[in-house]
């Protein structure tokens, strides 16, 4: 099916608009939207179901879709759309000429699955901006974590700025979200050890054991993490700092740690 | 002297949206200015001069002066101005009340002076993201580095963005700019071992030796580091990566690195 869509006052380009700004509309409907050929490749690969696809004549040729790894097996509906549409929809710059609609995972606990038998864990604790959330997804990935897991959640994952900021690695990672009390509970039953970067009652990171079923624990800058990590941890653990600020972003903390236990893993 | 600014329209005004807007008005008048007491704060005990000071009663009492080590010591011109004036010039939410203009200092090779006799110095080759910058300029803080060398500068050091995501790190590091041949010769005829991020003929990071006196260089996400790095190098190092994407944010990849060689020294 290949509809032309040339009006930006569409009905379709309107649900896509609010769609693409309203989180609201994300978690309704449970979809979202991606941009971009590699993105969209790359949630395919992470087992998203594509439901629609838009194309601009104008800048992407029908013969890039070749170029998307088991694209042939979707049974979207692709749809042209004119220039105009498509700057309409089209972060800044962008000029791939590609949009996708898919449908959203659910990120539960429950089905949750390891890759390995040893897993490490990164665990962030109400990450808000979502360049430092991309960031941390594309460390997480890089490193081949297990999961990650992300308490009280202050935006959806679908959010289009941590898909572009995690260059598609929200697609590519085992994600999960709860509350503090369901993914402390969920780490417990699993007697995976946890560790909490703290102020109070730390050691350094690196005298840690991070060898065996591990969790690191990250918060947010400002206020660091709460009593319930700080009651949950094994050990508090801190990343010893000697300038005149001592404050460090979330996710080169986050890094720094998570590659400290790959370190001790030898990178395996 | 206290002249009380109310009209968004003052000369005075005019001229400090465009030091703020404008890196060339930056360049030409080695001005730049500062939002918020803390980060006014930490560039005078960074050594830069303070040349004046504009605050909002409504916000910001004189009394708060006070908290500001070694303001008591400054000659700078003291300006009143009105709740309208500040809410044109201060950035988004900010109510701090207080927008202060300082002297840009040189950040030139030749007046550089290293804290220990065995450094460990950050260079970053052409970063761009002021985010980016800022974060970095706050893990080489916290990591006490004796020098941040950025080569083949995108942008001025005292852009906005820097200043604000460097939470003020851009005045408490020592820094320096210049083209990467500068850079180059400078570390060389110092006896600095430079090690250069990259993925060609690299060897894993933790292998190396960092605790003499080196350099770690890392370069733009998009392109990595030039040929004149991986010549200049002793050794490309590499953070081992088995993702499904392999890419990292430059400033998480820097946080790795410099960690890395602090766990070397002891965090000394």
């Amino acid at each position: 099916m290949n509809t032309a869509i040339s009006s930006t006052q569409n009905k379709r380009v309107k649900h896509l608009l609010q769609l693409q700004e309203k989180s609201r509309n994300r978690r309704k409907e449970n979809q979202f939207v991606v941009e971009g050929l590699r993105e969209t490749g790359l949630a395919l690969q992470g087992g998203f179901k594509l439901l629609e696809v838009y194309f601009c004549p104008d800048f992407f040729s029908k013969n890039e879709f070749k170029a998307i790894p088991d694209f042939e097996h979707t049974d979207a509906e692709i749809i042209e759309i004119s220039s105009e549409v498509y700057q309409k929809l089209a972060y800044r710059s962008s000029t791939e000429g590609l949009i996708t609609v898919f449908a959203s995972k659910e990120n539960s606990l429950k089905t949750l699955n390891f890759k390995t038998k040893n897993p490490l864990i990164l665990v962030a604790e109400a990450p808000e901006k979502p360049g430092n959330i991309g960031a941390i997804l594309r460390t997480a990935d890089a490193a081949n974590v297990d999961a990650v897991l992300i308490a009280n959640p202050k935006t959806d994952l679908y959010n289009p700025n941590i898909i572009r900021s995690s260059v598609g690695c929200v697609f590519t990672n085992n994600i999960a979200t709860g509350t503090t009390a369901e993914i402390i509970e969920f780490l417990q039953q699993k007697n995976i050890t946890i560790y909490a970067a703290a102020l109070q009652a730390s050691e350094i990171y690196t005298k840690m054991d991070f060898t065996k079923a591990s969790a690191i624990v990250v918060g947010t800058e400002a206020t660091g993490l709460n009593q319930e990590w700080r009651d949950a941890a094994k050990q508090n653990i801190i990343i010893p700092m000697n300038g005149a600020i001592d404050s460090m972003n979330v996710s080169v903390a986050a890094g720094i740690l998570i590659f400290e236990a790959k370190r001790q893993r030898s990178f395996l």
